[in-house]
């Protein structure tokens, strides 16, 4: 790599005029591939040159050939005699490739680069001849093999919990045996909404007149009633012109943000440093230009937009709560930034969408409270407020509002666009009608009730609390995110396993690459369901779990100087997004509410009004 | 962009060691960016540089600027007078910029760039001084408009159709107004799993006791006994240690071919050249060389093997049944080639799956079909057959088997590596329970009942047969597909709406980009539910349209030489792979047998052998 450096600068224009302390740099910062492979930055950029990517290909063959390679037969003493060739006779062909292309500066033609992989007879050792195999080739399950013993070397090997949540008995679920019973604290189903009764009906009747599933592509055969009056709902919720149902908001975020990047001329996209990997994985794809800007930093982002031609077009990507610490973006400010530098806003409200706003229409919503619990309001009313600025919106059906899916809102041309030009939406199966169904039917419901996420910040507040007031180093957040903090990936495993085995209690540790390494944690969401007895249940097991495993608390880290906002000094208390006259008469609300499938009501109708 | 190239030649490696007229050849083929867009091979090349994609998007910015650029207070007067700007003065001011940049070989900093796009007071017109605007902005819906437009001008534009499949009444559906039935011809839900009395069962008790969603991805709260059995029934079906479940199948295949083109190092993918997108997406997203051979042409297949170092890692991406023909891959030949020459296969089988094998694993559990057919077989006997040689498998749960939900099989240390290292499986809500559970009996049952796959070879055969007694153009294949040419978009269209509104058939016309353009075509699928009576109508339908439309017969496509299979003269004729003999007892079904939602019958336990 080095030799090929100084062979390359004579002939560079990029290594010419970049100073060799930069290039120092570039060679030992870490670049992220796609799919989640390390190069170096330097690399990185050189695989990008037509010039150098081939030097670096017939280099990357070669050490292929070393690492993993095998025989066609492999046998022990066949494979360390092989060892032994590419470590002699073989070096000596590798220089005789090098100094080729040092003298044509391109790489060598493939038979010749074939060559190099085979052992010539002419230099065989002496004595008896070995069963010399043909043709060394890739050895893919010994790859495989490498790639799992550094996720376990890491501690980043993941082990799933089989955890079967029980929409009668919510928040408990059993385990693989079906009479071991655990309460689950780490949830989505942050409403418990994947068991409301009006829900499970809508599914039921759906299912039984319409089918299993969709039958086709939105284009093909898979384009129905149910998918019309979702993507109505979800555009009326979010008041925009249209929005358009994908599998997933993974897939919405990746195909939409791929789409734009692509197709806008010379895009440039301004990415939060904590955006969610659907995002990032969007920004990839789509090829255009990517500019990460520090976390809810204005400032960062304001310098970052400043630097860039006002007429080129550019997306701010963000996300309104950012579900692993539970901050909160500061969305008009961002708004404000958008339109002093012509660029437009892509607002992924996932974690926020039913638990945020009086009709559940997210953070943004819930910016502009009284406007949009106002049932009189009117276009009119409604232009100029933080949701009617952003741009584009994404959110999930899958989390608050209990089901499977994802979607984008937006104008109706912007929809449109999408809808024409993404592949992740154009060519996959449409979600079953029973799930499109089954969610619009929790948007709807959570847009007229506004029980279910009151006595969720409630009890979000309580919990904080209780767990803080034992030094138990809860992430501060203005959102519905319980994070506590451990900052060791096998003490967070440790902890998570210790919940389940020894006080049936299931919260997932989340360790690296949710969370950057030395900031794992144990992630809560409590729910409407989460009632006093569980919570305190929660609170006497994570005491236990403290002490037993030594965990630090509040006043280690203050100790230390304070680390991701737990004890830092003289930090100003964060003030919850729902405001105490928001929750006021949370308190009450018949506590039979949150238990939304267990008891038959009638479906609230327009109780958002303030 | 001329001129860019003539004062880069001096310095750029590229440009000085290339010929002329290879530069001319670059500059006129197009380059499909992955969200679809189009730029010239040679700006494809010249983006990479990180010389010459700086001085690309000045001049990119520019042409924004007068392309879709707005004022901040747009009137048409303000808009007319800022373009003539544009065309005066701004374009002096270009010039200098490209002086500049012609000095420096380096773009202007943002301040100047800023400057190019404000408009200079001094140059004002004399007269009343108008409103103008502060920076030209980039005008995003203009671009989405245009991108519509474009859609809309090639006749690529699409139009839903709402179709309501009726599960009671299959294969009939309800348009937008419930009275309003059409036959359903184009379902992908090939076999009517989605209204099967057994996977609608199992959805409605698996809803009942276990809710709506998954609540999680699958490392937090999501994974559950519902993925555990689906993922242990979908390795057993084709053979293999693992499998793993995904959103979809465009899900999977983009993931996973990311995943390891990305992380395998050096990776070549060698892709079938009718491909489906999700496949093309994962190649591009991966970031691997990709090399593209004829489709189904394994001597092209292996030329490209060839040239390639058989130590370096090559995957063969290829699909079983090719949904828009009909056409099949010689399966066998591809694993002899990747033996040959150390590539691994990856084979998406979603177009089969339910469809081919004793078990209905697919084709290449077709291709043996007898020891698959036994239930006394053991890994002895199934070791080297086709389906065991297949490294990775992929399959979808949205068409055959009725539901929604994609997956990958292989070696278990294959999968375990894919669900720990591929953002698109890890950071996304699994799939509901109900769906899971659902998918599972959906398998199970076909892989224990022959009668539905059977009945419709034998529909398939008898369509097929009638058409082309009647001269109407079935382009010849060895499937389940029937796909009709017709050779225009416009036309492909019109018979389409025809059918629909004149006989009440839904058959939708396939244009481009998921054929070719001049391939476009109507592409019919029977199900075991498409009795005697339905084709008959279907025949005598399109009759009309083909009269009516003066569309084009076996007979014209003939005399013009014959194209994509149809009217070539002195053809072999094209075998089924589904036998005679296979289908031998296939007549002998009860014909209740397909109406399996409507009739109870017990499941029939192992009636698979032959």
């Amino acid at each position: 790599m080095e030799a090929l450096l100084r062979q390359s600068k004579g002939v560079c224009p990029f290594l010419k005029k970049t100073a060799p302390g930069t290039l120092r740099t570039l060679s030992t910062t870490v670049h992220h591939s796609p799919g989640g492979g390390t190069i170096s930055k330097l690399q990185h950029y050189a695989r990008r040159c037509p010039v150098m990517n081939k030097g670096l290909a017939v280099q990357s063959a070669k050490l292929n050939a070393r690492h993993y390679s095998k025989p066609a037969t492999s046998s022990g003493i066949v494979k360390s005699l092989m060892e032994k060739k590419l470590h002699t006779t073989a070096e000596k062909k590798a220089s005789i490739d090098n100094q080729m292309y040092r003298a044509e500066q391109r790489p060598p033609p493939p038979s010749e680069a074939k060559q190099f992989t085979k052992y010539p007879k002419v230099h065989q050792h002496a004595g008896p001849k070995p069963a010399v195999p043909e043709t060394p080739k890739f050895d893919y399950e010994e790859f495989y093999k490498n790639e799992l013993d550094k996720k376990h070397q890491d501690k980043s090997y993941r082990y799933f919990n089989n955890i079967n949540r029980l929409a009668k008995e919510f928040p408990r679920a059993h385990m693989a045996a079906q009479d071991e019973r655990v309460t689950v604290w780490c949830s989505n189903d942050y409403l418990g909404m994947g068991r409301n009764k009006h829900v499970l009906k809508t599914m039921h009747e759906t299912l039984e007149m319409y089918g299993a599933g969709a039958g086709g592509t939105r284009n093909i055969s898979g384009h129905n009633q149910h998918a019309v009056a979702l993507e109505k709902t979800l555009a009326d919720l979010h008041g925009k012109e249209g929005a358009l149902v994908f599998s997933s908001c993974y897939v919405a975020n990746d195909a939409t943000l791929a789409t734009l990047g692509s197709k806008l001329p010379n895009c440039v996209i301004l990415s939060d440093s904590l955006n969610h990997a659907s995002m990032i994985q969007g920004i990839r794809h789509s090829g255009a230009k990517k500019i990460v800007y520090k976390h809810n930093d204005l400032e960062d982002l304001e310098n970052k937009l400043k630097s860039l031609d006002p007429a080129q077009p550019k997306i701010i990507a963000f996300e309104s709560v950012y579900s692993m610490c539970g901050s909160v973006a500061p969305i008009e400010a961002v708004c404000d930034l958008a339109d002093k530098y012509g660029a437009i806003t892509f607002l992924d409200e996932v974690h926020a969408v039913g638990m945020y706003g009086p009709r559940g229409a997210g953070v943004a919503e819930h910016l502009d409270y009284d406007t949009w619990a106002d049932e009189n309001r009117t276009p009119e009313s409604q232009k100029g407020t933080v949701m009617d600025r952003i741009d584009i919106i994404t959110g999930t059906l899958g989390k608050a509002y209990g089901c499977v899916g994802g979607y984008i809102a937006g104008s109706a041309k912007f929809v449109d666009a999408i809808r024409s030009l993404a592949p992740g939406f154009i060519f996959t199966t449409s979600l079953p009608p029973a799930t499109m169904a089954g969610a619009r039917t929790a948007i709807e419901y959570q847009a007229r009730y506004q029980g279910d996420r009151r006595m969720q910040q409630v009890h979000t507040r309580e919990l904080k609390d209780d767990l803080i007031s034992r030094g138990i180093p809860v992430i501060p957040n203005p959102s519905h995110i319980v994070p506590l903090l451990v900052g060791d990936a096998e003490l967070a495993k440790a902890a998570s396993d210790m919940l389940l085995n020894d006080y049936q209690i299931y919260v997932q540790s989340i360790n690296y690459p949710t969370v950057p390494r030395g900031e794992e944690r144990l992630r809560i969401t409590p729910t409407p369901g989460h009632m006093g007895e569980l919570r305190a249940d929660l609170v006497e097991a994570l005491e236990g779990v403290w002490n037993r495993l030594n965990l630090k608390r509040i006043s280690d880290w203050q100790a230390q100087g304070g680390f991701v906002g737990v004890g830092v000094k003289d930090a100003e208390p964060v003030e919850p997004l729902w405001t105490d006259a928001q929750l006021e008469h949370a308190a009450e609300l018949p506590k039979i509410a949150v238990d939304n499938a267990m008891e038959p009501r009638v479906m609230p109708v327009a109780a958002a009004a303030a």
